[in-house]
Parts: structure tokens; sequence; C-alpha cells
């Protein structure tokens, strides 16, 4: 694993920690390449040793970008996933994901202990490190900043920002909306059924051509939108870990839950336009699927690179909109975050007290109305007030189904939609990262170059705050049709529910008379 | 305490216990009054020593009945009435009274804990002993049949029982039913304030003259109901005990039941025209209602002897009629008395569930999505969604105050009605083993006596027969409308209370559009 690397930038290590100062030009012999979050251990030419940045040197012998060896140093799912494709186990489902160990405090105190349905923190929501130096430099910020990015955009690639007024920016409408139906989850099983799993059925719009994916080609799926579109909010997947307990209603929610996904990524002009995206929706060919897949993962456009295919307003920002971008935007979305957070928990628990708590509340109470009739019951001819103690009995009995089912129309679905939610505000602390991050960059350079470089560096600047402000347009009318159209439902069948209880009532009241 | 009784007629000791076998006539020393349940100890000529019924000896200097000695024996609430009428204090309320410490387990076993406002086995439902012995002979039963009692019975004293058909007898119709209304408890106060009791206003329907009482009075009342109508099921009062906790509340809360117990007397056809009540119900001066407290108080015509008003239909019944009566309706009235258990700890419940855990739920439910509404409002321009958010937030709030209030509605006041009821199947209890100790007791003079005053005996047992069918048939003519009317109450209750949270729902919807 001992290799010589020439570093590519200076960077000032933290006095009085593991973090090293290193000089552009600089040879480093690298002892460690597993530290973690972007770290390389290496000792310089006088014998020091410590900690820097991986994406601040280069392979003395390599050629390929920096930032495409650094995902080469840790092997990804991506990896296995040919190897899976006819190896596939049914182990996706009932085991823990040793991944998914982040649990937040706060989530718990709002809990009273019980399944989680929407663990905070899970499935795709933590995969985005929030940790200011990766998000910047592991995304790219740098290299795009700093024009070392080269690489060819097609027209057909470009992505023109609209100016709506003054400060907002938005996404060019997508031609052609189409909708994508996630269905009919089954059992598939492979090797005479010695190795099964579950398949979803997706079927887009605009070809109406059923294809079958399975979790982990979502997951695949997830990993190229996050890594390609660093500086947009990628909706999350549904968290990896599952109850064990009921493995049919599981499946369903995760269904719903992909939906919801998908949902997001058809209705954003961007995600939804994406070659990797179409590739998955429509790819029904076995070799195709690896050719695309190949494709993808060495798609160069990753990152803040992405940026290289938009198009942005001519003007040149004030360098202050670029600086206060960050702390005028971020305390809103941590607000959401953590407000999402509280809202997701309340559902979560509506929904557990629904299927159990409530539901079972009513249903001894319809028993002990009915155990009453039939007491009452003492002679061979039918008494009236015994067969109305049982009709009672039985309406409760019935409220109690209906409690039960309750939160597959109400409380699931909103539930799913604040996971969602939380994944977007999640994604936006690290869009912020990366612009703030350039911003101080460019404030650098701008002290250390000149000319048509810093020029260049801050029009790029901008590029990336106008990606900003446009993905943030995005998500404003998001919230303001999809959660409002989620809140409606909810209340609709909220009110829905209770004519329900009404109605079950009223039938046993009618058998008085 | 040592004194000499004795035997009035013969007592089988039942072997190898402390009991003692003793011969009418037989002189005994007696060794202990305190045995309790109707037990004394003595010692017989050669020196044995047991226990014996107390009711079948009697004192060798006495000339009172046994009945108003055995009754001595225990000072009764009645003798510090008169004194306690100047003296009153506010300790009713809020003070544990320890005439109440039983609690049967079976009813915390439905019970998750909490306030016990319907606690089993208290306030007056325990007043009656179950014992066998007691039953019979403490209320005279045997005195009555052996023609011991000789009370001169007035005209408007007497009550024919009329005859439905074959085997079905009733109370003859009451002329003039009316009602009580019991309004407006208050606080009220004496010696300058320095002591206070609550009052409650009882208004008559026959003369509109409204009279103040409180529970102790109440309390008096029911001793001589019970004392006189030993072969009546007499409802039970409420609890004594308090959760102290809700004063205003449980004022409330009394008042109600209060108003359940005087509704249930006025519709007995017995109850509601006997002298103590009519006196309870309209005395407004304090000198008469002492005159009419210390002539209750000499009652004769109580427990058996009570039946002495009674004119039965001529027919001599069949001696299994007697005998089965309690084999043919205890195990319909002990299953009914236990499932009154059952319903009123499920009242309990679900009145505890509502004002509390629902509610608080809800209200929190409510809270977080105000929050998430207050979290949203990102602008100086009011944000459509946010408002939004905050109707709904307002609306489970609403619906929490809801849940809060329901309980007074539908669950408190069929638990009354559970309560109630289940204090007259535990009075049933009561009734069958005073019917059933008749009839062995006649059974065993049939083998002994012969003539006149056998067909004597046979008649009175008839007469205690005839009487428990009528209070069976009373019974069960209130089941059949007051029980049902009390179901329909809470049925009609419930809709109105799901009603309320589609309307409430429907207010928070209608500001989205």
């Amino acid at each position: 694993m001992s290799f010589e690397v020439k570093a590519l930038y200076d960077f000032d290590g933290e006095p009085n920690t593991a973090e090293m100062s290193i000089v552009a030009g600089e040879i480093l012999k690298i002892t460690r390449v597993d530290v973690g979050e972007g770290w390389w251990e290496g000792l310089n030419s006088v014998g020091k040793s410590g900690l820097f940045p991986q994406a601040y040197v280069e392979k003395i012998t390599a050629t390929a970008s920096p930032i495409v060896e650094a995902q080469n140093t840790s092997p990804t799912k991506t990896e296995e996933w040919d190897d899976d494709w006819d190896n596939d186990t049914y182990s996706e489902i009932g085991q823990n994901n040793n991944e998914n160990i982040y649990m937040n405090d706060d989530f718990s105190s709002n809990y009273d202990g019980g399944e989680h349905h929407f663990p905070d923190n899970k499935g795709t929501v933590s995969k985005k490190s929030l940790n200011r130096f990766s998000s910047f430099v592991k995304n790219g910020g740098e290299d795009y900043l700093l024009g070392q990015v080269k690489v060819q955009v097609s027209d057909d690639q470009k992505i023109r920002i609209i100016q709506l007024d003054e400060m907002s920016f938005a996404w060019p409408q997508a031609n052609g909306n189409y909708t994508v139906q996630v269905t009919s989850p089954k059992k598939e099983s492979k090797l005479k059924g010695l190795k099964s799993y579950i398949a979803y059925q997706l079927t887009p719009s605009f070809n109406n051509i059923q294809v079958s994916r399975r979790y982990k080609h979502f997951d695949w799926l997830h990993e190229r939108l996050s890594e390609k579109f660093a500086l947009l909010a990628v909706p999350p997947l549904p968290d990896k870990q599952i109850s064990g307990r009921y493995e049919g209603q599981f499946i369903e929610h995760r269904r719903a839950q992909l939906q919801e996904f998908v949902d997001y990524v058809c209705r954003h002009p961007i995600l939804s336009r994406c070659e990797v995206w179409q590739h998955f929706l429509t790819c029904t060919e076995e070799k195709l699927w690896k050719q695309g897949k190949r494709q993808a993962e060495k798609d160069q456009l990753i990152g803040a690179a992405f940026c290289l295919c938009i198009e942005a307003p001519e003007r040149t920002l004030l360098p202050s909109v670029s600086e206060n971008l960050e702390s005028e935007n971020l305390p809103f979305i941590n607000r959401l975050d953590n407000v999402f957070k509280v809202v997701l928990a309340t559902t979560t628990d509506a929904s557990k007290k629904y299927k159990t708590l409530y539901s079972k509340e009513s249903l001894k109470i319809g028993q002990n109305f009915f155990a009453l009739g039939t007491s009452i019951d003492n002679t061979a001819i039918p008494c009236k007030l015994a067969q109305f103690c049982k009709h009672i009995g039985t309406a409760y009995m019935d409220i109690g189904k209906l409690y039960e089912q309750q939160p597959m129309y109400d409380w699931d679905p909103l539930g799913d939609k604040f996971y969602l939610y939380r994944g977007i505000t999640t994604s936006f602390q690290g869009i912020f990262t990366v612009c703030k991050g350039a911003s101080n960059k460019r404030k650098e350079c701008e002290k250390t170059m000149s000319g048509q470089v810093v020029n260049e560096i801050k029009s790029r600047c901008d590029t990336l705050t106008y990606t900003a402000m446009s993905e943030l347009n995005h998500f404003k009318n998001e919230r303001e049709t999809d959660l409002r159209d989620a809140l409606k439902r909810h209340i609709e069948q909220q009110i829905a529910f209770h004519q329900n209880i009404v109605a079950t009532l009223q039938k046993a009241l009618v058998e008085l008379h």
C-alpha cells in the first residue's frame, strides 16, 4: 500500500492535531489510506508523519483525476453489483445493515419505545457526510473552482438556469413530464428457488414498458445520483433496516416509500432527465444494463464538475451573495430539518398507536360490551337488550379494525413524505457546505491570483451559487404543492376515518329501533 | 361483658370447626360478642366452649328482640348523625374513609393503574354482607318466618303484589310518578366560614320545593333503606372515597351519581313511596327533620319484617319454587354482577384514557403540526402552506380538548349506570340468601311442627318468595328500559363526538382553498 504522492495544493494543518501542513509540489510517502472522511496519512521529506486531505495530493504515477482515485480507495457496493446480479439472496430483507448505525438521541426522546419505521438518520439520509472538508473537496468543489476539471459537455447536457426575478432563479421546465408507477413488489427466485428476493415493477408513463428493479438497484442508482448531483437535493431512499416482524406490511410500505422517491425524481427537472435515471427506468436487457452501468460509473461530470453543464445567468453576482448563501439559508433549512424530524416521529408514533394501542383498546371495549350482551341473555326468547349490547360490541370491535387499517391511509404516507423532506433538508446542508467552501476558496484565490484566472474562478463560484439557488427554488415549489397536497390528503383521510366510525356506530344504533 | 343467654332454637354446629351445637332452652355463658358476622362465643353447662349465632339466643334478662340487641352491639352512623348535624366539617371531601378498605383483585387486573372513580366493592355496595347466616338471621328472616314479629300494619302501608302470568309477579304501579332533580352542588359554610361542606339541591317534581342535602344525609338515608328493604335491591350510593385531585370535577361527578341513585329510587314503585324517602325529599325544617329521623330509626317493619306489608297472591307456591329460587336466579345474577364489574372497569379505563392519554396525544400532534407551520414560515409574506399547517395544528389541539371533555357525555354516565347496576346485582345476592334461608328453615319446621303454625310459616315463606320475584321483575324492566336508554345515549354521544372531530378537521381543510 505504500506509494508516493505529490501535493497539489497547500494545506494548513490544524496545530496540535494529527493534521500535517503540506506545500504544493511536495512529495509525500503514503502510510495509511483508511483513515476515513477523505484523510490520508503520510510522511514528508523530513520524516514527519501526519494527516492531510487525500484530494490535495495525487499519485505520482496516476493519470486519472484524484476524485476517481479517492473513490477507488474504499470499495463501493457498485463493484459488487455485477457479481450480485447473478448471485442474489433474500438477505436484504431481515438483516441488520451495519452501515446504518447512526441514531439521533433527540429522536429517541420523542419516542416511547417501539418499532422504528422511519429511523432518523438512516437509509441514504446519512450517506452525505456533513464534514465541511469532505463536502467541498471530496465533491470536487476545489477542482471545479480552480478549473482543474476538463470535460467536454455536449449541447444536450447543458442546463440553462432561468432568472425569475431580481434574486430568484429556477431550473428550466422539463419537456414532457411523466410519472412512474412502482407496483407489485413480489418475491422472485433464482437457481430453482434456492435464492429469492423482492422485485418492484416500475412502469414509466412515457413508454408503458415495465422494468423489474430490486432495492439494491435503487441503492446503486441512489449512489450514482448522489455522487453526480452533490449540488442538488437528491431525495433519500427508504431505510435499509426493517422490523422483520410484518414482512408483508414492510414490503408494501417500502414500495410506497420507493414510489415517493420515484415521484420526487420524476418531478425534478434535472434529475428526471439525467442519463443514469433514464437507464434505470428503461433498460430491460442485461447486456445493455451492464453497459449503461459501467458508463454511469465512469461519468466525469459528477460532484461540482456537474456545474460544467450549467449555463448560469451572465450577470456576475456580488461576492456577498455567494458568501452569505449559507448564513441566509442554513438556519431555515436546519429549522426545517429539525421540525421534519419531529413530525416524522409524530406520524411514526401515531401510526404505531393506531395499529396497536387504540386498535386493541377498541377491540377490548367491544368484547366487553359483547360479553355484557351474552350475560344479559337469560332466556330462550332473544332479549332485545342483549342483542343491542352485542351490536354495540360488534361496532367497537369493527372500530378497532378501522384503527388498525387507518395508518396506511393517513399517518404512514405523511410519514413517508416527512422522511423524504428530511432527506432533502439534510442534502441542502451539504450543498451549502460546498458553496461556502467555494466562496472561501475564491476569496483565497483573489488574494494570491489575478487576471482571467480569477475571473473564471469567480464565474464558476457564481455558477455554484446559481445552482444552489435554483435548487432552493425547486424545493420551495415542491413544498407548496407536493407537501401541501400530502397534508390535505392526510386530513381528508382522517375525516373519512371518523366518518367511518360514525357510520359504524349508527349501524349499531339502528338495531335499537 | 360476661352474661347468660338462653338458646331460642336448636343450632347444629359444623363438626370440626369452632362452632358448637346448642339446643333450644339451654343456658349459655357468653364469653365473646366481638367474633363478628353475627357469631357469639359461649360456654355450655358442661364447660364446652364454641361459637353459635347470636340471633339464636336471647339474654336471660333481656326484653327487647334479639335483632335490636344485635344492632346495638356495633354503633351505627345513625347515632352520630344528630351531633354531626350541627358540627359539620368539610372532612367528607378529601379524606380517606377507613370503612372502604375492600378492593377486589379482579378489578385491579383489568386496570392499568390510575385513578379509581368507580372502585369495586366500595361505597355502599360493600355494606350488604353476603354471609349466608347474617343475611337470613340478621335481616330478621327467621323471626319473620316463625311469626315472632308482631307489628300492626296500616292499610296505606300495604302492598299488593300483582300476578302478571303463571310465574311472573310485579309490584303495583305507583300512583303519581315523579322525578327529582339533583342540582347545584355548592360549598356551604357554618360558624363564619370555619366549617364548610358540599350541599346538593334536590327538587322533587311533585312540589317543586328545593331541599339541601349533604352526602352524609344520603348515607344516613341509604342505611335506613338498606335496613328496611333487605328484600329489595336498594341502589348503591357513590363511593365515599375521592381522588382529591380534581375537586370540581369530583363534585360534579358525585352529583351525577347521586342523580342516578335518586332516579332509580324514584322509578321504584316501593322505594319511591316509602316514608323515610319522602321525609328525605321534602323536609325543610330542622325540628321536623329530627322527628322524622328518629321515627325512621325506630321503624319496626325492617328487614324481613317488611314483608308484613306485602299482600301476596293467595295461591300457595309449590315448595320447589322457594327452594329453587336461588339456584335458578343466582347464576344469572352472579354472571351479571361479574360482567357489570368488567364493563364498569372498561368505562373507567376509557374515561381515563380519553381525559389523559388520547387528549394529550392529540394535543402533542397539534403542537407539532403547528411547529411545522412556524418553521416553514420563512418570509415576511404569509406563506399559505405555513398557514395550513397551523390550521391543522389547531384542529388537532381542538380535538385534544374534545377528548378531554368527552367522557362526561358518554363514558362517565355509562360507568355510573354500570356502578348502579353492579350494586343492584350485589343486593340480589343478599335477597336470595334470605329466601334460601327461609326455604331451609321452612323445611326444618315442617319436620318438627304441624298444623296452622306450619301453614303460616309456609305462607310467610311464599310471601318472601313473591317479594323476591316481584323485585326480580322490576329489575328486568329497569334493564330493558333504563339500561337500554343509557346505552343508546352513550352511542349517540359517541357519534356526536366523532362528528365533532369531522367538523373540526373540515374547518381546517376549508382553509386550504
